[in-house]
């Protein structure tokens, strides 16, 4: 890599144009930092192509020069996926000129949109057509489709409708050389050689640009029912899940679990959350049902599934929301955990995987480790049960400092890691590896698997200029 | 590649024992054809390892000599990607003896099993656990996972479950190196990097070979209800497939569209057949909702789903399966057309996709066209229209020879892939590549992205031994 010379901010200037090309420091500032401040770099300049030959100009000045270019679009990654090196040399590409819906159809239930629209967009554009777009992440409001897919994003939808991955038909890329892939197909089924969306899908910009995309659209699901349960135990939630999928089958839209520990935080720290049940119990389950037929009569068939969990013991209490209100406010309690961790100090993310029946003893043998490591370190267990994700998070032992507890974090995230391994899990389920999770995949994955990595990324971008340093450790 | 050396077939016998070497003229031939003596090719041995390890010998030891392997699973493909070329210098790698099922776990929803199961035995051991392996396909009493897999298989329950692709959760692959790669994951989610199961499945062993898979379980369905309709046109059944999701979301597991051509010929040829209704219909298409509740009431839904399909004139008759024996014989409707065909002389048979809001145009401008190429030539109409994946055969015209019909093959196939290509279609919906249309291929496929495919192939296999020859027309 070399430092960015004038000659090729020059050339991009009068290729995209000045609106195209930002250099003054206030500009380019809010793109060298990822929005919670945890990841930092420098970069030179911020390229803002209006369209996808814009993009392919970019790419190819840079390519080159030699000139390496870092991906952007929302800029809410968790994992530093999109943030410039500290070197000053890498340029920051961002898509977010780049929002237009090129095609929505119904009848082919697809839509056809460039990398820099926004997710909340594409919501609202298929729900214009009486379609269901059905990603949903908390940064919806601001996060991208290119961000979406260069992470294969997961979310609350994933159980029902599966990660973003699941969700494309095709795409446009920009190659490390500047050439446009045309992969941009509405097909449900092409059999015609290898299927290079999976490639780009989740590589976090290292092999390409993601410039548009074709994504499947569902029927909207204007019936809904949501219920609140508590369980004496997390192989309770596991068994719940076959129940439900029993009963329901597709209808169940929703299965998040939390931990008695996490409620505490949000009825703690969370304005206007109360209590659920009148006695306090170990382990709790969001659960939704919906379908497409408003007529659809969800709640017998909550009203069943229910009364066979009571029978089996799996559920100790239960409330249905009856309004849309009281839908909101429960839902409050699941959305409330990330934040409500804030007030009691730092804490420590883990989103990791297991095989969804390994999850009890996963939680177990974890807590027991823990325990070990740093006695009192409090668990606030959640996830999305039905995908076998938690976002097992710790908080500092009450009455610890925060230097101490901050001074074990190696020690306690190695300590969960090696938990998850040992039980063939994912140290990283929905976010991604970034740079935050580089030294954790050398650790942990499969030094053949990572050797298959380096293969494929050096025959698509030999020179490494395609957000270098991100998801491969340097071998 | 060289010619096989006596030393390499002694050090392959040494390795895998007489039973897993064969050579035998008597003993080879059956490996050297497909099932429809369409394909045919040469090789002096047989490999048949017993399990993953042997597999792994077999590919170093091939490897180091310079060999390339053929692998070889049921034998049913329908372009010849598992039948070694004329020249002697490959072997054929059989995972014939691999028919383990390692795990079949039903809390976890999964199923692990190695590469030479049988489909029809993982669709036993599923529901023998009460679940459902939704991948069904007419050559499932012996076409293998491996296959299945390689080829990125189809069939009949894609609509509602995706193609084997979709229903896979992890792979474990021997490398061109004899490398195995254990990514035998029974994850829901793991974002840890490239998702490289993906470039294996569809690769038709040109990238490694598979030798084990974890695949998705679902929900057995006892509940199922069958209707046989009259539609005046495809762009009916195309506004039935958004009015069925509306009305019985992911109910809706079969919807399937036949001509009446197609109709003609089952009823002329298949012992037992009847006509569906009193007067003849343009189009036919077969439809069915299933549910995991043995209780849900699909009777109604079907019911109203159809009413409103009446009203909106979008169905003029119907007929609803009153019995089990009653909905075989509907079945056999659809099932009898590729048969039916063959007492009508030679066939030309296309397996294309278009996206599912183009197929009334399509096949409005392909037929003709066709008439133009070769007047009265009979079009067997027929797919999965809820796939946009139409089996778009052709019969003679009535009075006109083979040879005369024949003769015009390269001409009419041409015609038809040439629709295809201009409406964004795939010219191999669920079959494939193998050798039979890798000329097509070059022809219709995006030159930016056979460099990528071949870019691949070089990064894994740089030595082009992992069944050369297949999938990818040369540079």
């Amino acid at each position: 890599m070399q430092p960015v010379s004038d000659r090729v901010i020059d050339s991009l200037r009068s290729a995209l144009g000045p609106r195209g090309v930002l250099t003054a420091r206030d500009d380019v500032a809010p793109y060298l930092v990822d929005w919670r401040g945890a990841h930092r770099g420098d970069a030179r300049a911020i390229l803002r192509p209006a369209g996808t030959e814009e993009v392919s100009t970019v790419v190819r000045l840079c390519h080159d020069a030699g000139v390496a270019l870092v991906p952007q679009g929302g800029n809410t990654g968790l994992c530093g996926g999109a943030v410039p090196d500290s070197s000053g040399e890498q340029l920051v590409l961002s898509l977010g000129r780049m929002r237009r819906i090129r095609r929505c159809d119904p009848n082919d239930d697809s839509i056809t949109v460039e990398a820099g629209v926004v997710l909340r967009d594409v919501q609202q554009a298929a729900a214009d057509t009486g379609r269901l777009f059905p990603l949903s992440l908390g940064s919806e409001g601001s996060c991208t489709i290119g961000g979406v897919l260069a992470t294969n994003a997961g979310g609350t939808g994933v159980l029902r409708y599966g990660m973003m991955r699941d969700l494309t038909l095709g795409l446009e890329v920009v190659l490390p050389d500047g050439r446009v892939w045309d992969g941009l197909r509405t097909l449900r089924k092409d059999n015609t050689g290898y299927d290079l969306k999976h490639l780009f899908i989740g590589a976090e910009g290292t092999l390409g640009i993601i410039t548009a995309a074709a994504l499947k659209l569902f029927p909207a699901t204007p019936r809904r029912v949501t219920a609140w349960v508590a369980m004496p135990d997390v192989a309770s939630a596991v068994a719940m899940l076959a129940l439900l999928r029993e009963h329901a089958g597709d209808h169940v839209s929703a299965w998040e679990l939390m931990s008695r520990q996490a409620l505490d935080l949000v009825l703690a720290h969370a304005a206007g959350t109360q209590e659920p049940f009148r006695r306090e119990h170990a382990w709790y389950g969001l659960l939704e049902l919906s379908a497409p037929r408003a007529t659809a009569d969800l709640d017998a068939t909550l009203e069943t599934a229910l009364g066979h969990a009571f029978e089996r013991g799996l559920v100790t209490d239960a409330v249905v929301a009856g309004s849309p209100a009281q839908r909101k406010s429960l839902w409050a309690l699941r959305e409330g955990i990330s934040e409500a961790q804030n007030p009691e100090g730092p804490s420590l993310k883990h989103d990791v995987s297991l095989p969804i029946g390994d999850l009890p003893a996963f939680v177990e043998r974890a807590g027991r480790v823990l325990e070990g490591v740093l006695p009192g370190v409090r668990r606030v267990t959640y996830g999305h049960v039905g995908d076998g994700n938690l976002h097992y998070n710790l908080s500092k032992p009450v009455g610890a400092t925060d230097a101490d507890f901050v001074a074990r974090a190696g020690e306690l995230s190695g300590a969960i890691y090696d938990a998850v391994s040992l039980m063939s899990g994912s140290i990283s389920a929905e976010h991604g590896i970034g740079t935050a999770k580089r030294e954790a995949a050398r650790t942990y994955k499969d030094p053949v698997e990572l050797d298959l990595m380096r293969a494929v990324k050096r025959a698509l971008d030999p020179d490494d200029l395609m957000n270098p340093g991100k998801v491969l450790p340097p071998a």
